[in-house]
């Protein structure tokens, strides 16, 4: 099956019961390296797992004044993730923005390309600084999908998830480094391209 | 602007003018690995850049028997694609099927761990291997797109836009490498979780 927002539903509910918001919350602070997912995809993918009973629906109290939707995983979604964990894991399609661009530089105005160039490779140095501080909170048990299930798990299972996630977390840092690293690369051929080009010329 | 198959066709087109199957062709043989595109997603995506203006069909015997429509940019579709260059390139939304699936291998049967593992990296194996013969192709002037050009741009021209291509292929090369290596550390990972699971013990 292709892999989808339900999917991250799935997994965020098996922590713990939550609220629309702290789904969305927890994507943003958590797995948004991995799968992002704007608030309307999570709103659209709960209502259809609630159709289908996969989610179920509670109003609860969340502070003073206010009621909410909490939604917790059914028997039956706690089967659909168990499924999904063993499927084959379907590709996306190849889909890269930046090097379809970079392919066309021999026509580009340089100070269009050396833009471009430079905010890939910031973009990800910053994702691979977020995604290395990431495996830390993992590691060290700090990180709040790890502590919910303190208590709750034996602390073998917890150690091998702990350590299992960071893992993965710093294979993404690894992953956004090399895209790093495949930018400068490529700025280096524009620099050749462009030998006149001086991107610096009006920032004095 | 958010890049889509609508340059995919921009970009083709701007080559020569081409039918639908020649398009499709074209994509699966050359740009599919920066930017793959199913048959209905193409002509979805020629219709509509037809409607607008961007391309221009018009019907053109092909073989014996066949009338065909053969598509062309029209001078705003080749505005179009100066315009796509020149702007600021949107990432696409983090998606990353494999690395959320293996971010919960501590819960997953090893059969299944170590299937899925091995068909990653024997895919990007396999896609590093097609990316960098196609980097071969461009630079040595065998390839399609770059021959149909030849004759219709300075040797000049023709010379920068090979090393453009083939430099952008190799690069996509070293990334599928780079997802093949970084499926072998999350492999000798799953070893430790399970030392004791012997993939091979049906295989004899």
């Amino acid at each position: 099956m292709t892999t989808s927002t339900r999917h991250l539903i799935l997994i965020l509910l098996r922590v713990q019961p939550m609220t629309g918001y702290e789904l969305a919350q927890n994507t943003k602070i958590s797995v948004d390296p991995l799968w992002s997912a704007t608030h309307s995809q999570i709103y659209t993918a709960l209502q259809k797992l609630e159709e289908e009973g996969l989610v179920a629906r509670e109003t609860a109290k969340r502070g003073e004044r206010m009621e909410k939707y909490v939604y917790s995983l059914t028997p039956a979604g706690r089967d659909a993730f168990r499924v999904w964990l063993r499927e084959p894991i379907k590709p996306l399609p190849n889909r890269d923005p930046f090097r379809l661009w970079a392919a066309h530089i021999d026509e580009c105005p340089p100070e269009v390309v050396f833009r471009n160039i430079d905010e890939y490779i910031q973009r990800h140095v910053e994702l691979a600084e977020r995604l290395d501080r990431a495996a830390l909170t993992f590691i060290r048990g700090e990180h709040p999908l790890i502590q919910a299930r303190m208590g709750r798990m034996s602390d073998e299972a917890l150690e091998r998830l702990k350590r299992t996630r960071a893992m993965i977390y710093r294979e993404a840092a690894a992953k956004a480094r090399f895209e790093a690293e495949s930018g400068r690369r490529i700025r280096a051929f524009a620099q050749e391209l462009y030998p006149d080009y001086e991107p610096n010329e009006y920032d004095d």
